[in-house]
């Protein structure tokens, strides 16, 4: 293959696929509120079928339907992509510089929901298959393309996919569905993910709201959650669950190897945010440390009550929390929500009520895989520079039921860069990196092939 | 004056008087949100000056105006009421079984915002002067009406106004402005409130909403608020602000006799709001010295991240709490609010924001006085039973600022019931205890003028 060739080709054809995936990105797939998935995975079967004549294999589950797709078969080697079309919900709305899901382009940035995790890596992925078979005709490998619907809202069905469906998952490596730059644009190739548990507590008190002034005589379920949660986790961010730690798997030497290398820019992270310190004053190996291969117990939400302008004096009925932790080889996130349970009840908490909304494992690539070696040459080719290699990102994504799981190796890079803010407003990528990762994934099928 | 005769007159114009009400809710006057206000100006303006022939004078504030009107002048003794023509947010608005601002009477009950707090009161009272208007054509006392638009935000201008026009609340005694009824119907008759300190607390983190992935690293303002608010209150109710019991001026012998005779119907209580305990497991003298002579620490509301339906892995940007404290005899909310702010820096809470909404000092009238007696003579004759006199009600309003702190003493009683549910959705008062309401008013005049 000759990739001069095709990257004038992709050059040539930029504002096509910069329109690909403004189409995309105009579609609210918002799996948690079940918005415009019909319609997401209409468009990408009929995009496979028009630019790459393959027929996508609409997989029904019990939730949003898996999107399967294979090409070509008489290669020796497989080579597998996993993404997903679903979206982050969109709010706080107010917060956003131009409608979320009508995608603009402002300061050489594209601006929309999911443009960056993860329809920006989906197009490139299909635009780079797309020109190699405008000039080629055909492609030097098999290819395999896993396309998921709630990825977002904790890949629920993927497991049973994963289990069914043996088959098709089976590939020599697999490319998974995100990637980011460094803020000095360096372009970080990750190989592995945290796991997930993210659970709801739920506390009701009386059966109304309530004036305040009956907060003398009635237990109010805010208060009680406040609690609970300071019996979970201490200011000092130690998890308080039993057992919570003991599983971990310690980091290999080459793992620590890599943590060296891994390169985290402080100064530049706390005042992109705005703020003076990290967690606990860290800073250094030890801050690296934390990042990557500690455990994390998160709130993502808590509401109870009145939270409008101005001041009501209410006695609130209900207090809800949304946690997230972000677990580490070793952990089971199985275990610890039986762990988090008896501590509840232990505690005082008995009914207090736990909703469990998505549980995965962690998984890690090790660094001497071919694949890994593949995608740093077609990343130092393209970028003209070393990737930041990440043994694992802080995220999590269900890497280990795909992939480790049955041996297959994985890694990850992609078209976001260090502010693509996702999951938050104005969610953006570059164009510039858009355009650079399809040329990426030109350079590691040519590399890989050989 | 011939009490029966009023009876009589009042029973014959029962739907006017239900019709004066019903139209005063369907005005959705929430001073919170700056709605309807001004349209309740002058619908209260019309119907004094309509029934009573009284010119109410605005006197404007630098928020709500207070609606002030004086009847009479020439008797020796003067009887002012106080009331507020303000009602509380609506929300949350899915759980009201008809429009809040759309007065339903289904069951022989009155639905809507601000019905039993405290529209009905007011409009009771208009009534019951209306009618003994009617059938004598004066009154045998002097009356003065004091209407605030701002007690349910905390009655932010009251204090300048009670300083700026004492001449316009001096008077012998002064009827407050709520009531309500025992679960078993005695109507309580209440001589003091609790004080009040409303305050919110805001945590900032990173500028903006993060994924949840940078929890590991990222301080989160909502866990930070967790341990914050922990560090204020234990699990065993006790308020952990320095010095915050201390000022406390303990119950007279005289207040402790008035405790043992006040009811509070604890199973029937529990079983109305779906609960098997009080707090800490409280019951007899101890609960009710807890409910009426001991403080609160109450949260309104709490409220960060993500709280929609499903799982969204956000790291939030801010936290915050709305608190009420509920204060006794001896506590000043000014003091209190310093207090909290040293406790809050001594802890490492120093970047906690503290916006002040309100501060108001309880207040206590002797069962002694003159205007006691009226108001228990009264509400037997009507209601044909001893009301049950609450020391002080849990609950909270301006009194200090216009009865105690100019030596007018103050008695409450209305025309809401056990499951009036103000400040809640369904708020309802009984067409019944409406009408008793006004014939209440009738005889305590009748009673006082001696």
């Amino acid at each position: 293959m000759e990739e001069e060739e095709i990257f004038e080709h992709i050059e040539k054809n930029r504002d096509k696929y910069i329109k690909w995936l403004t189409d995309i990105c105009s579609i609210p797939s918002v799996a948690a509120q079940n918005r415009g998935m019909k319609e997401s995975v209409d468009f990408i079967s009929k995009l496979f079928k028009d630019e790459l004549d393959c027929e996508v294999e609409v997989v029904e589950t019990s939730g949003y339907p898996i999107l399967y797709c294979e090409i070509g078969g008489e290669h020796e080697k497989t080579l597998s992509f996993y993404n997903h079309y679903d979206v982050q919900p969109e709010n706080p709305i107010e917060l956003w510089d131009s409608d979320p899901f009508k995608p603009e382009i402002r300061d050489g940035k594209i601006f929309a929901r999911g443009v960056a995790d993860n329809k920006g890596n989906l197009i490139a992925r299909i635009a780079a298959l797309s020109a190699i078979k405008d000039i080629y005709g055909n492609f030097p490998i098999n290819l395999k393309f896993i396309i998921e619907g709630e990825e977002e809202i904790g890949s629920i069905n993927l497991s049973d996919f994963s289990n069914l469906h043996k088959d098709k998952l089976k590939a020599d490596a697999c490319i998974w569905e995100f990637g980011y730059r460094d803020m000095d644009h360096t372009l970080q190739l990750t190989l592995g993910v945290k796991g997930m548990l993210y659970v709801e507590l739920k506390l009701k008190g009386a059966n109304t709201d309530l004036h305040s002034a009956n907060a003398s005589i009635i237990e109010n379920p805010a208060w009680r959650l406040v609690w609970a949660l300071n019996s979970l986790k201490n200011n000092n961010e130690e998890v308080l669950i039993p057992n919570f730690y003991k599983d971990i798997r310690e980091p290999t030497n080459e793992e620590l190897e890599l943590l060296d290398q891994y390169f985290l820019d402080e100064e530049e992270m706390l005042d992109y945010l705005g703020l003076d310190k990290f967690i606990n004053d860290l800073n250094g190996s030890e801050l690296k440390h934390k990042h990557l291969y500690e455990p994390t117990m998160n709130i993502c939400g808590f509401g109870s009550g009145y939270t409008d302008e101005g001041a009501k004096t209410v006695l609130p009925s209900e207090a809800s929390v949304k946690i997230d932790f972000r677990l580490v080889p070793g952990q089971d996130p199985e275990k610890i929500l039986k762990d988090l349970r008896n501590h509840l009840n232990d505690n005082g908490y008995k009914d207090i009520e736990i909703i469990s909304h998505s549980k995965e494992k962690a998984a890690r690539t090790l660094s001497t895989e071919e694949i890994v070696g593949s995608a740093i040459e077609a990343i130092k080719k393209v970028t003209k520079k070393e990737p930041n290699i990440v043994p694992n990102t802080p995220g999590t994504g269900p890497m280990y039921e795909l992939c480790q799981k049955h041996g297959i190796p994985s890694v990850s890079f992609g078209v976001g860069n260090f502010s693509s803010r996702n999951h938050a407003p104005n969610e953006n990528i570059l164009v510039e990196d858009y355009i650079e990762g399809i040329k990426i994934l030109v350079s590691l099928i040519n590399q890989y092939k050989n």
